[in-house]
């Protein structure tokens, strides 16, 4: 495994998403920070659906990617930062269910680029449907630590 | 140029919009539907940013997503509707702006599948900086119209 | 997980496999065919290389697409055919080794659509090395068998 | 537009080509090379074909690869090289005619990722099907040129 190259990396990934607006926007939270994994989750709630009631495809790519991007941001050094450069996402079931976790992972960190993935589940009834799988690269911008 | 198949398609699109919450949630609006190409607008305000001010990577997708599924909509029958497969989108520079703009295209339509692309453009002062492109499949549900 | 819908399946795979000029032309086998999971092997040879001696990535993503697509006919009825809709490809490293396995596998079977993922792998010296990883959306063609 | 950063990139592009015994396996020529834009033909011939007699959608991607990330080499500087990062194909149509053409496109020039598209066309009877369309991600080695 990767060595950890910031011991405060679970901090910093926190002072990042907080300053997100668009996370508070549609009441997202960050409750796993792990070295090379997150996992983001957000309730179920009428101001993010879509016209059939589930949870919007938008908002559901959006906290895959975050998650996917926490998960490399939390690999890097403090000095770094993260962009995403691209991602690929499959939606493979309506997300119902009154709550949704989106779990990023790293699957190939590098210097330069890093390639992560993300599972999006719904929970409905104590029960877990992957409702999107995504694929996703991100770029390390060495030396430009965010702010 | 693919026939016409539905003369109202331009409000069952814009019935469709209004009725997802997470898009007024973001305060989306869709001042433009054409048979096989639509515009969602979204003006910057703050709590659609991210960490550094600029619009979060996942509005400008979820806006990309939209866009180009409603383009494919427009070109169904009124008995159809449509969910989307999958997508990937390129993110090609900060969406700094004052608006953004999301184009959605139909590339080629089928009975089964369309697949389609999305370009969304930042606005600052007078000039369109393409920030995200897109490429999207899209499925139709043959006999099942929205509600 | 899903029940055997064709208790041929492997038989009906390798046929296909059979008939597919490219693979032979680059000298590809499929050793492993079971319910959702396919494997296919290229030795290393100087036909296959790109211009710095390692395989090339085309022949990397011919492999993946094909070894996820027969994972995905691996469980469609004998009276269905199966299409390549899109695929996405990270390559993670050099193709560099005496041997490539692509492993597909089914992630979430469906009537209409199939979604995929495929590594691929190089062998050197007895060791793996993650070189590719693909996300794929696959195209049932019910009551349409190959010939 | 971008400035020519190296005046010779049709030489250094096409000697790249000429190394690709992979290209050479599967009769591919490379008849057009722009600044930001190349060319791949390949007949169709036997060795290539998949099961129902058409171009298999490997050689198919690995063409549209190639074009798109030798359009890409043409912008950079003689010191560099480029390397795919990822890519994403649709494919739109089977690969039916006497010739495939694969038309690769910078869409956004970086220091160190390029966006290119990819377009494959089937040439039959004189008429033009647009069969794949593809969105990648190259990234630039500077510094590094190809030996």
């Amino acid at each position: 495994m990767t060595p950890i190259s910031d011991p405060h990396f679970a901090e910093r990934v926190r002072a990042s998403f907080d300053k997100q607006n668009a996370m508070h926007l549609v009441k997202a939270s960050l409750p796993v920070v792990e070295h090379g994994l997150t996992e983001i989750h957000v309730p179920h709630w009428s101001g993010i659906e879509q016209q059939h009631g589930f949870v919007h495809g938008g908002v559901v790519g959006m906290i895959a990617d975050s998650a996917a991007g926490y998960a490399a941001m939390s690999m890097v050094p403090a000095s770094a930062s993260v962009l995403t450069v691209e991602y690929k996402m499959n939606l493979l079931a309506p997300a119902d269910g009154e709550k949704l976790v989106a779990r990023g992972q790293v699957v190939r960190p590098g210097r330069t680029l890093i390639v992560t993935k993300a599972e999006v589940f719904a929970l409905k009834d104590g029960k877990e449907t992957l409702c999107a799988l995504m694929q996703q690269t991100i770029m390390v911008m060495q030396g430009k630590a965010e702010k």
